[in-house]
């Protein structure tokens, strides 16, 4: 075989088989032909089983990240915007609302997030269906309009372009229904890809564990985000992430409209004090990795002061206008009291239920939340899915509290047909008591990958 | 999961995937899917891949088996056959026409012999192509022709039809693509599925080793013909393995009107020795398995005897008449003296080459002389390709032999333009000699595994 000849995909295919390392050109050529559709789709769920199965050294994934990127436009940005471009990126959790304050505080620092969100899948929310519930937000943006909006506003967030990472959104599909979701370097290339199109200078990776995230244990969480810090230093972007727990929701409202209503609460200084924590974190650490702050912590005291003075909600409203939204609901949504269903759809029904039992509250376990909410209508199975924006929960009491029996604890927003029962013993059982005395919960943050902490 | 509900295939890939064993009803599902292109092609090559890379338990081989011959027609016999009805296959060498002379001397003993053959591919060569030689024989027949043929003749040779095991057409084609043709229970399950559509009583395996088989060593070829025996017994078919070399070719005489003449003349009770050995002792063991000889050995005198006696010369004669040969061209054919180049086509070169040392025949690379034939039109490297039926090469020496320097060895059959320079080098040094004593080369049949053997 010539060296510079391509391998048949069979050929190519075998290699992976056997344990042998791709080279930088057999992945040029498989991405590429995935990209061209000029691979047959049984030769791709046969190379996807082969590399979950066999693996691939940092080089591999790093080299399928790079012609992942290359398959597609990668955004160009001004000159003068250098070293400010930043984003952050979550493997997903039950009440993850982090993006909705972050994206508009970085902007009150002079930070440019061009932030390119996904739809809620499975237990996962999705940033893009919180948004569209509020009337007029436009999640499709063309990368002009995307370009004005961040020279304007600072921030934007808006849905994936066709223009960007082809061949992830091909690859995708397929190992979704192939048992390949789960590969170390197939998940690393497929988040990497889609940040470095956004062509950032700092990128923070929140890589949730526990019951409710991917990955269940710290340990294997901590393989991915070193997997994806690794690959996201080597491609020129200053990467961290950040390991935090995913057990119960993350803030005290789940379900899409209900958590915009929460992120604009933090905008307002207020809201739970676990989105406030990450929120000021991640906010903290990007700006000292992009040169705005000296440390962490002058970077977080930065972020924690845009929530407390406004100036992260006027770039949040300042971003609904530039996304679509009116500037009169905008303008409510924004104001210092606000009765939120008057702008958002409420949900026929509620119902709020009350403990069947005393205690300290252990825990509130998120995923069974998330299945009941996502039988009512709040979250997709599959996507493409319709999903209701206006289903979801309010959780009425903290995790660390003592109540006693008959304590309302969770109020329910669904629509007619009534609840069932078997909803209603499922969300009880949800409810962790024990005879602990009362708790403060820790930090959601257990430890931070920084490049220079890896080395 | 309720019991009665089929996985979806994700579930089912990722079963596998996991090292965990199929359940009889996923195999059911999944091969039912195939033949109705009700899974995705992408989940195919996933799910092949995942096999060829855990493997199977026996059982599980089993259920792919038999899940493979209920996804289409199997052939019925009348009652009169029963216990007569045999076929043998080969995994494939260079020169192996056994099947021609094979199929008449049973039928001349009294068995049923309803062999669907293949093409040829690679260096292997194909049945079909070579009786396709025969002006007039037509290997495609109906399902109703084919009982009729059998009925009178006692055996036939013809092409797979689209009725029988559909689903192992799909997964081979896909297989061919995705570097997961190597996989024991693949290989087993497509190979016994094809035979078990026969309803076949008895079947002897005639599993080849060496460097131009596909399984290059003893070892690797004996746990594929253990598992196909176990298999094809657990199916009802009595079912014995042959073990044998191939690293000459078979016979004298490569390509595929010049193997015909080979097997007639092993049908006069000639030919070469190594043929007529092979011919006899697979007939011999299909005999003594289907009742019709007390011993292997009294089977193979009965073998013998109808190649030396003409009666499995007139069988031939007959089913090629009853596939469509005319009269005149099958009896000049069978005829004691004939010039088999007034029947076929002969290329229009010939060019014999000539020792270029002396010393005692060691081997003659079948591998090297099939890649040379192949590129001089003999063979394919795709499926469907055409391909020249008059190429070949008559070997004019055996292995073992003394031969001086400048002695004719081989004799090359094929059309203009030139042979070219780069093909006689690699012919010439496929004529591997040494210093030796000249020598008889030792049978062919290294092992022979028996159910009983096995037990």
């Amino acid at each position: 075989m010539a060296s510079g000849k391509n391998l048949s995909f069979p050929e190519l295919i075998r290699k992976k088989r056997d344990g042998e390392k791709l080279q930088k050109k057999d992945i040029q050529h498989f991405i590429q032909a995935v990209k061209h559709r000029s691979i047959q789709d049984s030769q791709i769920g046969a190379l996807l089983m082969a590399i979950r199965l066999c693996g691939m050294e940092p080089e591999e994934t790093q080299s399928l990240t790079q012609e992942m990127i290359l398959s597609g436009k990668v955004l160009e940005w001004p000159e003068s915007w250098h070293g400010l471009i930043v984003d952050k990126h979550s493997t997903g959790g039950v009440g993850d609302k982090i993006s909705l304050p972050l994206a508009p505080a970085l902007a009150a620092c002079g930070c440019k997030v061009p932030m390119i969100s996904g739809r809620a899948l499975l237990h996962t929310g999705g940033t893009l269906d919180k948004l569209e519930s509020v009337p007029g937000y436009n999640v499709n943006q063309t990368t002009e309009q995307m370009r004005t909006i961040l020279e304007e506003v600072g921030c934007c967030i808006i849905g994936q372009t066709e223009e960007l990472v082809p061949a992830d959104k091909i690859l995708y599909a397929i190992r979704d229904v192939t048992a390949t979701v789960d590969s170390l370097p197939l998940i690393t290339s497929s988040i990497i890809c889609k940040k470095a199109a956004e062509s950032l200078n700092a990128l923070v990776l929140d890589v949730k564990y526990g019951s409710a995230a991917i990955y269940k244990t710290l340990e294997s969480a901590r393989v991915l985000a070193q997997s994806m810090v690794t690959v996201g230093n080597q491609l020129g972007i200053n990467t961290t992430a950040l390991l935090t727990t995913m057990d119960y929701p993350l803030g005290k409202r789940v379900g899409n409209s209900l958590e915009v209503i929460e992120s604009l609460e933090c905008l307002k200084g207020r809201g739970p004090d676990d989105l406030r924590e990450l929120v000021i974190r991640i906010g903290g650490y990007l700006l000292w990795m992009c040169q705005k702050a000296k440390t962490p912590e002058s970077g977080c005291e930065m972020i924690g002061e845009t929530l407390d003075n406004g100036s992260a909600l006027r770039k949040f409203q300042a971003m609904l206008e530039a996304q679509g939204v009116k500037q009169a609901t905008a303008q409510a949504l924004c104001a210092e009291k606000v009765d939120y269903f008057q702008i958002f759809r409420c949900a026929q029904c509620q119902e709020v239920l009350h403990s069947e039992n005393g205690g300290t509250v252990e825990t509130i376990q998120a995923m069974t939340l998330a299945d009941v909410l996502n039988e009512l209508g709040a979250g997709r199975s599959k996507a493409g899915q319709s999903i209701n924006l206006s289903v979801g929960a309010e959780l009425l009491v903290d995790v660390g509290q003592r109540i006693t029996k008959g304590t309302p604890w969770i109020r329910i927003h669904y629509e007619k047909p009534e609840l069932q029962d078997s909803h209603r013993h499922a969300l009880q059982a949800a409810l962790v008591l024990s005879d602990c005395p009362p708790f403060t919960p820790g930090s959601r943050i257990t430890e931070i990958l920084t490049p220079q902490a890896m080395k």
